[in-house]
């Protein structure tokens, strides 16, 4: 007996032993989403799914098709594409076969889905995710999984007409969403190139100067000119003369002003100012124009684009940054179509995480429960009659639901209808089902009456209008 | 002279050679989007967002609510749940950081959200992309990026009320789609337990066991056999009394007959059979038993199933394989939380690939394109005119567009209405805009009338209805 005891303790203490080592393990194990990446909840998604709503009806008021594209695309695809953020590309592992790197936008394969088919006429739009290495600030709505909502207009065209139409679709998407308070600024490349030749900046420092002039809606002019300078070389007489410029912005008799003015004389910068001064025109036509802001500073980070860029900001929430922003991108289809093929384009991409972050504060109280109509039962058994009375509900198109348990207390089913906002419920009895009736209760006033069966569907419906 | 020609000549040489070399470097750029993946162009997404807007529309029928989670999971969070197919993830490079995986399905992250929030009761529907690097077959609609329509149940429950929601989801779905010729499997792992154990198969080969079983629908049972017993080193007995009982199907009578034979001596075999009664039962209270066909050859891939599991197939479309499937999976969300919580889950993914490519064959004459009215001009100068107009227009919510020149003739303006099927034109030319009238004309009718400007949108809209 006491050997029997003593080898008993000892395997006891050995599946101790093994229980630790398997928690050790397991304790290892990580639950979460993967670093700057998010779920999105029931109530999240819903009002997500209500702003992508708004945002895919005025793309299409506008005439834009909806396309979709993998979100892989080969590596060389995205090479050379983003300048000095190319280094926040995701890479999939080499696993055999093509090296393949995630989305970093929406425009680069809109223009190879261009290049590879061939198209010279499209106006379209595209809602996804995009991925970017960067590093996450959730608090500003920056993260590493993210969507764009985009439209562009591929084709050629008369000056200014299709650039206008995407200033006034960003002006109805943030109206439509009442976002009321904005500005859209808009510049072009072409004033930026003249600028930085009529102020002596080297050519082959143009777009490093332009990605510090960028800087200048969040550091000081001192310290974006001690950046030039000292980091990048530009002489300061150069970056005096900048100074002045790049402070300049109002609206149309500004560009005007310059135009008439000694600037106009520099051939690329008089190109720029009257594209900008035709969009001022059509702005006035769709009576957009006071919110439109010319402004000198614009710069715009990515390489590819070419004529009017622009970028929408609401007011007096600085820390939210930019919600809306494109530009014309003249040639970035024939470089990735080895100049096979070519058609200019613009386009709008719609920032719409920092839109949900303040969409999200606005509607917490929306209740978006789907379900319209709690099936319950009073009495045992009844799982079948309820099934019957659902399937005449989901037959109608009504969004119907009921207990998982075979029997549960009307009360507790009360309680789940007005902790999901379920509006209605109809109960059924044994009494009900032999005379041919069901109960309908409306949870807010507690008020109950009785139905006949065969008009349940007319009397759900009169009270769900 | 002679010298210049010279060295021109050798200079031109030169040039040549480069542009050589740049067009070898250009050439060798593949443009293309990766194996396995493809574009949707604007037919196909259109398509594409009616099958998805059904779908949805049926899942909230049922008190779905919508999530959705990243593309990327951490890897040890795919680790282990896919059984044989594990080795068709697609990891994700290592730039530093958390190791990532693109994700194989919608069931295994929602359950790692189900166990990273606690949460013991939700009805959640996600519509998404998922990865696999499978042999691609376009023809079958094999992709390696395709789309999932996940709805699952997670609650506990008194048994198959949730699933046998599930099998009416599918029901509707498949209906709405006009895909009317189907029917679903269904079968249990319990019942597979048992009748493993009755045929004497060893437990350890269980799993291997179960994965030849469900190739019967691709292959003869002599080659299943030949599978089970050569390569798997079954016993020819073993094997002989699986066959007799993997080729029974029928409906509620053969589960009866079963549960009053010997076989339910078996318990978990009983407990399996009870459950598909039930489930029978409550197919029937919801008119959808017809389609029911109880198959005990249905064995389904994954490990994670503990329960009810089923499948739909189109019959007479044997190539096109199962358009929607599903199962109970009662253990996973522990497996994902360390045990610190559970909760029993039953969900049905719908594939939908197989039913864009028949919904595509179906729909390809239906006209998508959104444009309700095109707004033409008469006359040089009247693109300001044009964006007043289209301005109205798009305030009154109606989809409007214009070219993009400043003029163009109005025959190539009505043909190029024809070509996207727009089926009216606004036409104002300086008569028209004196006089405060527009022209409206029928595409297809080549009707054209005159209205006051004041009046445009309410007869606009009376043609629209």
């Amino acid at each position: 007996m006491r050997f029997i005891d003593a080898e008993v303790a000892k395997l006891l203490k050995l599946k101790a032993m093994l229980n630790n080592n398997e928690e050790d393990t397991k304790s290892k194990f990580t639950l979460k989403t993967p670093k700057g990446m998010r779920d999105y909840g029931p109530q999240q998604t819903a009002v997500r799914e209500k702003v992508l709503k708004i945002i895919g009806d005025c793309f299409k008021r506008h005439g834009g098709q909806a396309i979709d594209t993998p979100v892989c695309e080969l590596k060389e695809t995205l090479t050379g594409k983003y300048g000095d953020d190319s280094k926040l590309i995701y890479d999939l592992a080499d696993q055999g076969g093509e090296m393949l790197s995630l989305r970093y936008d929406l425009t680069v394969p809109f223009a190879r889905f261009l290049a590879q088919n061939k198209i010279s006429f499209i106006k379209r739009y595209q809602i996804g995710k995009v991925y970017r290495r960067d590093n996450p600030v959730m608090t500003k709505g920056r993260y590493r999984e993210f969507y764009q909502c985009d439209f562009d207009i591929a084709t050629t065209s008369d000056p200014i007409i299709p650039d206008a139409e995407c200033l006034r679709i960003i002006y109805e998407i943030l109206n439509s969403l009442d976002m009321k308070n904005f500005e859209i600024k808009v510049n072009n490349r072409k004033i930026l190139e003249g600028l930085l030749s009529i102020c002596d900046v080297p050519s082959d420092k143009f777009k490093t100067i332009c990605s510090s002039i960028d800087k200048l809606d969040k550091i000081s002019w001192e310290e974006v000119k001690r950046e030039m300078c000292e980091e990048k070389g530009l002489q300061e007489s150069s970056a005096d003369k900048l100074g002045e410029f790049v402070k300049l912005n109002g609206s149309l008799q500004l560009v005007e002003e310059l135009l008439s003015g000694d600037l106009s004389k520099n051939a690329k910068m008089k190109e720029g100012l009257e594209e900008v001064k035709l969009l001022f025109k059509y702005c006035i036509a769709m009576g957009i124009s006071d919110v439109i802001k010319f402004d000198m500073s614009l710069a715009r980070g990515l390489d590819y684009y070419t004529g009017v860029i622009f970028e929408a900001v609401l007011l007096g929430q600085h820390e939210v940054g930019s919600i809306a922003a494109g530009g014309r991108y003249d040639s970035l289809v024939s470089l990735l179509s080895d100049n096979k093929h070519n058609i200019p384009c613009v386009g709008v991409s719609i920032g719409i995480e920092r839109i949900f972050t303040i969409m999200e504060r606005n509607e917490s109280a929306t209740n978006f429960y789907p379900t319209k109509c709690f099936v319950a039962s009073m009495g045992k058994g009844l799982v079948e009659e309820r099934f019957k009375l659902l399937t005449e509900l989901w037959d109608a198109g009504i969004a119907a639901e009921h207990s998982f348990k075979t029997h549960s207390k009307p009360l507790n089913q009360y309680q789940y209808c007005e902790e999901k906002g379920i509006p209605f419920v109809v109960a059924i009895g044994g009494d009900e089902i032999s005379k041919g009736v069901v109960k309908i209760r409306e949870i807010k006033t507690r008020k109950e009456f009785e139905a006949k069966r065969e008009n349940l569907i007319d009397e759900l419906r009169k009270l769900l209008n």
